[in-house]
């Protein structure tokens, strides 16, 4: 039984090693096509494919049984047209929670403690002075400290479970919103129709929400209007959460306090497009994730129980 | 009996009330001189006061007999010559440990994410695709994630204790140099004498080192060639323990990763100055700090002591 893993990241075949029945043969998850010695091939994992290759890897593997996907989304195998009748489509759900959580924080962090602005003057080789020196501690009206800071985040999953605790521990007061209400990881969630009544109350706001129909321009001008004029936005999950225009209106009247921005409804954000120079705003280039951690885990997990005929993890 | 406080920041003073002897008294402490309705003052606490303000107080404050600072340091008060065989320097330290942990977390992240890159790219209008998408996760000989990096914390006071566990909390194993080696806040703090092992397991060095004698140019080039080339440092405590020219100079060379410097050995930087366009250098312009927090606790723990003649916190 032939299982493919992908050159696109670094994983240790030894690791997949202790099941008899199968052996492990890596593919340029890039190149177009897949050579014949691997079309009898029935587990494939993928990472960082391209377009072309997925959809090879549809029409030209008769035996596949099994997808195991490492991003955090099965879109583009979905869209890859594989028989799902056949093929098992799984995940990589969790093996990019810390390294979202943790850039997150640093959005977070760079929005309160203004290192985008410093850089700004650093280039042009002045000392901003402003910036440094005594400064007022904690002014009702500011977004300068995550002490203290109310932080609501938007779609609770196991992002944000991972995000929770390193917020706690700098002391910010972490609120959630989801589909489902209840407390999660130590922290009360709300239902979406409770958001009127937090985004007045937030000062950071943390969208961490998939992309699909039921997320599209959730952020929108209403709710927009809703946030304090000091309150960040940091978004981490989908761009097409966002309603683009509506918040770029938003941050050039300076009705919220600025957004760092890891996604985009069109990636790469193109060239020209008004939010490179839209007022407080914060460009990371869809650079939260991209690092599968414990790759080799999840595959031998779930390697064991495809070989066992046991229910998989983030099957789709 | 009268304490005088600083309009510099929002001190409540009804947070300072209770003891019927006292008269609370507000002043500025930019001003040059103090109001003759002032000069018998008991009491003086100091926060961002001038130069020429300290030294005004020193020569005209006959019945002074207790400095409450609010700044880490006494620096400013010492330099202004006031009779300290009757009066008694109290520093506020303790006032900016999350504060600063909080920048020095946040420079982290910043190297670490490389979100000064991205700034750069987004100015000039332009997606950094490099620093995005599908990434090497934990390729050794970088620092892109402070999970399992690690930081050695040159400095083990209070600063560093608040630090350990926001940066054992993103999962980076946390070890301490300091001139007295043990065990503090779980974490092993070796002796200045280890440093020559030390440096070379690093992969962030954060100094939170206080500014004198002994500590000028602590970190020079023999130390710095001792980091990995990927090592990145992090100065978050005072301009002089860095040799800046050694520092540059390895900057170019590309010897270490990167700076990240919110103090430097002359401050402001000043303009033209070398550093601001040293190579992978982060300016912040001594902003970690400068935010006493909790200060009417310590004002009030220490009068309770002063008026029972207790021995007070934070003597120096």
């Amino acid at each position: 039984m032939k299982l493919l893993y992908p050159t696109t990241l670094n994983l240790n075949p030894s690791l997949l090693a202790g099941f008899p029945t199968l052996t492990l043969h890596p593919y340029d998850a890039t190149a177009p096509t897949l050579p014949a010695s691997l079309h009898d091939a029935t587990i494939l994992i993928t990472w960082a494919n391209s377009a072309a290759n997925l959809s090879f890897a549809a029409s030209h593997l008769p035996q596949l049984r099994w997808i195991q996907s490492l991003a955090a989304g099965p879109n583009d195998v979905l869209a890859a047209g594989f028989d799902t009748a056949r093929v098992t489509i799984c995940t990589g759900s969790g093996l990019h929670d810390h390294t979202v959580a943790e850039h997150a924080l640093g959005l977070l962090l760079t929005a309160a403690r203004r290192f985008h602005e410093m850089r700004d003057w650093q280039v042009r080789g002045k000392w901003p002075a402003h910036l440094g020196g005594p400064q007022p501690d904690r002014e009702p009206g500011t977004f300068r400290t995550l002490r203290d800071a109310r932080v609501l985040v938007w779609g609770f999953g196991n992002i944000a479970k991972c995000l929770t605790p390193m917020l706690v521990g700098l002391g910010a007061t972490v609120r959630g919103v989801a589909r489902r209400a209840g407390v999660r990881a130590g922290v009360e969630v709300f239902g979406e129709d409770k958001l009127a009544e937090l985004l007045p109350q937030t000062d950071a706001l943390v969208m961490i929400l998939p992309g699909d129909a039921s997320t599209r321009h959730v952020l929108n001008k209403e709710r927009l209007a809703l946030l304090p004029k000091h309150a960040w936005l940091v978004n981490v999950g989908r761009g097409s959460s966002v309603d683009e225009d509506a918040l770029f209106e938003a941050l050039e009247k300076e009705e919220i306090g600025g957004a760092a921005l890891d996604v985009f409804e069109k990636e790469p954000l193109p060239e020209g497009d008004k939010l490179y120079k839209a007022k407080n705003l914060v460009l990371s280039p869809h650079a939260a994730g991209g690092r599968p951690q414990g790759a080799e885990e999840l595959i031998v997990d779930n390697l064991r129980k495809f070989l066992a005929g046991q229910e998989m993890r983030n099957v789709v």
